[in-house]
């Protein structure tokens, strides 16, 4: 008889040596998946990193799918000249898979010191590591239940949303992952964790300013399309909002004093109005307004990346010094601040103590907004996603379009049309 | 006066936490490389990973470096299908990255546990984690010095060679890298620990035979062309074949008694010729003398990967079994195994108590065999490495041509052509 002794599987996986760790809390190993976007670490890995962003469904929906793939190309090939330019003037590549694995490493950590047999996934969105080795790690690990964390602390339909939906189209194309428990952590702007981590890196930049009770602080989220919230019901200008009250109260306990605040977005916005006030705007009138003490927060993005470090530190700076602040502070990204990475952990271990969360329920939109004709972009899972699915078609698509016939607009002002 | 309170480069690495470490034995943090191929995760990276090995001159090397990228893109376009089938056999990806993330991982606590403050850093030839990373990650860790530790245990040109070549391309054009001190080891095959790891393995599979004295070991390396080892020097076959002896002589003194034992090269191979005898060919002959029991050793890669799952479990098992070989044992790549692991640890602080090697001496070839004349081929740092590239655009580069003009060889065996 034939025998092959070490069956592919088996030696590739060392699962054996994996599993010696053992169940803590009475249940089995845990996988911790932590979403982020990803990023080039390489000049020459802009162009392919755009690639997949334009490729992506909820970045842009074109009615006709076969067009998906050639107009990704199209403006991957034209625009990567601009962008790796700026990844060039942070040094030539995303500090992103560095920190995100750091991060996880500490999360894992933390867990573990609580006695809790888990460990942590880095599963990127538009570049590596993807979404499928987080997968196959977890299976090569014996990993017997998923918890799913985004590293986005406020949803949104591009964001979170799209990596909830990556990780339902490989549940539902391998049997082996399908079958595994999952809980997702939708979102946590509320949490006292991530909080109070936020207003303790603000506070100490406020204390820094010559007359602390008088500094600006200013929050400048990641921007979106207004249609995305009011005719595709993101929810995620409402929890960026109510995020930035809860952390100026948390500072105000801090420091014994009420600063003043403004919150703006980023990216500057053409035809298709974005999320407003516009940061580049709102640092002109706060100029205007004789602001010369400036502490400004990154809120939507929990780790050092190009909209920080580029967008922030070079080019909002230069715009703030124009206009006359002459002291502009900005609060470092959370990065592994250990009251957040211990928030992160807080979050992880309620998520375990309740039902699970599917990855649709995590995805799922509010339902007391406009709806549009679905079918012609239908795909989706069921008739929640199908409805998902045709409000972010008729936003995304008639975005881009304007954007691409008028030349100007939020992918233009980041540079990648 | 404007002020950026924290700079890309203070926010972005985390250092200030890593550096927390300290220094163990009075000398600063040490990084340790691990170099391997990389292999494509996804079946949609296989052609893009054939594109980056095409495109590497140690692999082909093309008398107009312009005509290198162009060629590199039609052999990975032509081939990609044949490949993903391979890859789709081994469940639709390789495991590399995941084994050396785990070798990485228990060498570095092996490190630790030892005293030595040393992080260890996976540097991928082919696909991701690349090299890039490796050095990014090292140079954001406040790393002090470095040791290069190729997962090959025999240099060969076109693996640990390549590898030592990318990373000195990497260190000319970054002085922060470049003024590490940094040893490199060139090869390890006669190492013990190297070796009883794999006597243990094999001592494992030989036991399990019905007639233990009589069951034979079969040692299926990775070929190169006779060319690289009889023209450029690469002292690969010496090596293997040092190798093979003393895993033999180890194993007879585990076991009592001593097994016959044959080695092969795997890939078949067309008109030019490869290193000999070819693993098909000795299947054959086993078969035809009688032999029922096999223990197969796959010498040259220390991972599970390609060339391991499918061509030797599925192709080789097959030509095995009609050749009339009944009990085919296929020995598992080392992978995490402790006593190979304890070794690596053995090889970094016996690198670490001598002097520094450079990247230039672990890469040199010897210089008893003929030259070729090097001027058109030349591109390299000094007088060494121009004779390297010179030998080796001559023997890549006719190889290739034959096996384009062929239709048959190698890359044609191994589906790449």
């Amino acid at each position: 008889m034939t025998q092959v002794d070490s069956s592919p599987v088996e030696t590739s996986t060392g699962a054996g040596t994996r599993q010696e760790g053992g169940c803590a809390e009475g249940r089995g190993k845990v996988g911790v998946v932590l979403l982020n976007l990803g990023g080039p670490e390489r000049i020459q890995d802009v162009g392919p990193f755009l690639y997949n962003l334009f490729a992506d469904p909820e970045i842009i929906r074109l009615p006709t799918p076969a067009l998906q793939k050639p107009l990704a190309w199209l403006i991957s090939t034209l625009r990567s000249g601009k962008s790796r330019e700026a990844y060039r003037s942070i040094g030539g590549g995303s500090p992103l898979r560095r920190i995100t694995e750091q991060q996880a490493r500490e999360l894992q950590s933390v867990l573990r010191q609580r006695g809790l047999e888990a460990t942590t996934y880095v599963a990127m969105r538009y570049w590596h590591p993807f979404t499928e080795s987080a997968v196959s790690d977890m299976k090569a690990d014996g990993i017997h239940e998923v918890v799913v964390l985004p590293l986005y602390p406020h949803f949104s339909i591009s964001t979170s949303g799209s990596s909830f939906r990556e990780l339902q189209r490989l549940r539902q194309s391998d049997p082996d992952f399908a079958h595994l428990p999952i809980r997702c952590i939708r979102s946590y702007y509320d949490h006292p964790g991530y909080v109070n981590a936020m207003a303790g890196l603000i506070e100490r930049q406020v204390a820094a300013c010559p007359d602390p009770a008088s500094a600006h602080v200013f929050f400048s989220a990641h921007g979106v399309p207004k249609s995305y919230v009011e005719e595709a019901g993101d929810p995620y200008q409402q929890e960026i909002e109510a995020c930035a009250a809860l952390i100026m109260d948390r500072l105000a306990e801090r420091l014994g004093h009420r600063n003043p605040f403004t919150l703006a977005y980023q990216s500057r916005v053409g035809p298709v109005e974005w999320l407003k006030p516009y940061t580049d705007e709102a640092l002109h009138e706060l100029g205007e307004q004789g602001v010369k003490d400036l502490v400004v927060v990154p809120i939507s993005f929990v780790s050092e990346h190009i909209e920080t470090l580029e967008e922030i530190d070079i080019e909002y700076r230069e715009i703030a010094t124009e206009s006359g602040i002459t002291n502009f502070r900005r609060v470092p990204a959370l990065d592994i601040d250990p009251t957040f990475i211990s928030g992160l952990a807080d979050l992880v271990q309620q998520s375990m103590a309740g039902p699970e969360v599917n990855l649709d329920q995590a995805a799922a939109l509010s339902t007391t907004v406009k709806l549009y004709p679905q079918d012609k972009w239908a795909w989706g899972w069921n008739n929640s996603s199908e409805v998902w699915n045709g409000r972010l078609a008729m936003v995304g698509f008639s975005a881009f379009l304007l954007e691409l016939l008028s030349g100007r607009g939020p992918l233009h002002a980041i540079g990648l049309l």
